[in-house]
């Protein structure tokens, strides 16, 4: 109802955690942005920067394994820290190894990957991070289809840093034409996202992940992911692994 | 993880939607606040203002005639509209007739009744709105338990003037140590109500429900349920039906 009272709208819509995504997701033919700020999907961002050929993202350790079993270099992070018998996790300095470049890299994270996961039948996928930004809105803009931006958030709770990323795009198309279906969520992002754009790391000072990122001393990865627009790449889901 | 780094954190947390709450409902010791200000929980208050004396809340439609059938006066809402068999819905000024004092009354909405379903078997659901903001804070601190705001939503998804409610609960609390555990989504709408608090109704202005009521020539009903504290009365869900 609340979305489809005009089928011709161009919908752009945020929805808040995974385990709503059924409720958002009403037709294929759509973009979904996989959004996991600290830090999935600025890793991501930063490994096809650095030149690493293919993503393959897998919901489960079991699966990563099998993947580093056949010989794949492999990653994996739970709750904010490296999966025993891994080397790297979802940190971005780690993608910035000039050994990974042209190679391809097998991922699982809390919600980044497990996100990717429920948005598989929709028609595309893309990875969104505040490095990438711009280029993010402007595939958006080219696409010509309703969006749907999917904060990976923690455990299926909502996250400020995944919504004020989603609000930054929200607030790009602000006072243009190209989306007419803005709804309730969208606008919240946005809202928030011009409360806070004059200083994100200062606005997130008491969420929720960025505390328990700094109890394990990642501040250095914090500030790293609230840089906007590092890399004008969009990696893009394939079915199988993510590229550019 | 996010939250039960301390056990001993009093916490209180926005739920933005009941397809969310197993999320958030990690134990029954809990009050659950149900909040469905367009117009469920407003009438709601409405109604004990006026001197009813119990509502059920029934999730179905088919519940609410079986009741109808046994002689119960009952009331039904769907999409914003009254169901058709029955004489009210959840306008609030429906429930301002003196021939329900003192009688029970039977609602099924389409979000706020859904919303109580979802949260049964949590030890305490008491019912929330702008209309009883003060009295439902200090319920909430004597009550000395954790607690989920839930917002009823629309079918599933986030909306504007629950999530600002929630917002004005924590605002509540800014300054005060009865909560310790303030998780990001009470961060997020806490922020929007401070940004709003000055007009509610024109932050709503395109909200989309506000949007929906407006088309159905509701206007009145709006204003009507952003006034604050025009009651102290907290209605209180006993299994069966809601009480004061």
């Amino acid at each position: 109802m609340e979305t489809t009272e005009n089928e011709f709208q161009r919908k752009l819509e945020v929805c808040y955690s995974p385990d709503l995504f059924p409720v958002y997701y009403t037709k294929k033919e759509c973009v979904v942005v996989v959004i996991d700020v600290f830090r999935a999907t600025s890793a991501i961002c930063t490994a096809f920067q650095e030149g690493i050929n293919q993503i393959i993202p897998v919901a489960t350790i079991d699966e990563a394994r099998a993947y580093q079993a056949k010989g794949y270099f492999a990653a994996a992070e739970r709750h904010g820290e490296i999966v025993e018998g891994f080397d790297i996790g979802n940190s971005p300095f780690s993608y910035m190894n000039p050994e990974l470049k042209g190679k391809d890299v097998v991922l699982s994270t809390t919600n980044g990957t497990q996100a990717i996961e429920k948005a598989k039948s929709a028609e595309q996928i893309i990875i969104g991070s505040f490095l990438n930004l711009t280029a993010v809105c402007k595939h958006l803009e080219r696409e010509n289809k309703d969006v749907i931006l999917l904060c990976a958030g923690w455990k299926g709770r909502y996250n400020l840093e995944d919504s004020l990323f989603a609000g930054a795009v929200v607030n790009y198309f602000e006072g243009s034409k190209v989306f007419t279906g803005i709804t309730d969520s969208s606008l919240a992002a946005k809202q928030m996202y011009q409360s806070a754009k004059g200083n994100l790391n200062d606005f997130l000072k008491n969420s929720s992940h960025r505390r328990r990122l700094q109890r394990l001393n990642l501040e250095k990865d914090i500030e790293y992911c609230l840089q906007i627009d590092t890399t004008d790449l969009v990696p893009i889901f394939d079915g199988v692994g993510l590229k550019i």
